[in-house]
């Protein structure tokens, strides 16, 4: 039986390429993982696994919190200075805060942002 | 000293909202991952880490693949039929292709689709 789609969860999912950070900290996956945990945190999303990697050497790190409103992800471009984010909450939870959070903290230059409103 | 922001890697990130898919099979977070390596793999993509939950009951899963070309997630609403998928990634690995091999797979119908190029 198909499921009844005529309504849905309404989300929130926020695109961000922030740009100018230092590679020092784009390479840092201790460092990216607190600023995560505290953007959610900022954001009233709870945490319920974290995974980050580096790539090594001179490489940048992705990772992402899962959360109980979806998910919170990073991946880095030191040789840039580039930092991709994305929010996606669903409730409560404030997408936008998660982002400009990790903005002010990262000290990136938001270039690029994109809002989806999901599951409408 | 600041990096160069001139230039940066190209990614494409495709957002997703499937409806109209079985509510046991967005309840179960085995079929769920499986579905979610399988289009990894068409899309040409490496598997880093992986982690999947289930609400539990009625619930629906909320699960992410991390890739060495970004990442592929999925959050899902049984209740509704909604499966949300986003599926970021660099280089040579194809976002498009990930995202209609789980529209496949699923069975649901493609109602709103957003494809943004980042780190441009």
């Amino acid at each position: 039986m198909a499921a009844d789609t005529s309504s849905g969860p309404r989300s929130t999912h926020v695109l961000a390429d922030l740009w100018g950070i230092e590679p020092a900290v784009l390479r840092d996956a201790g460092r990216i993982e607190s600023l995560l945990r505290e953007a959610a945190d900022a954001a009233r999303a709870r945490v319920l696994a974290a995974h980050f990697h580096h790539f090594g050497g001179e490489g940048g790190v992705t990772g992402v919190l899962l959360l109980a409103e979806s998910h919170l992800s990073i991946h880095t471009w030191p040789e840039v200075g580039l930092a991709a984010v994305d929010a996606f909450m669903c409730g409560e939870a404030r997408a936008e805060v998660a982002v400009e959070w990790l903005r002010a903290s990262l000290g990136g230059e938001l270039r690029t942002h994109t809002v989806v409103r999901r599951g409408g």
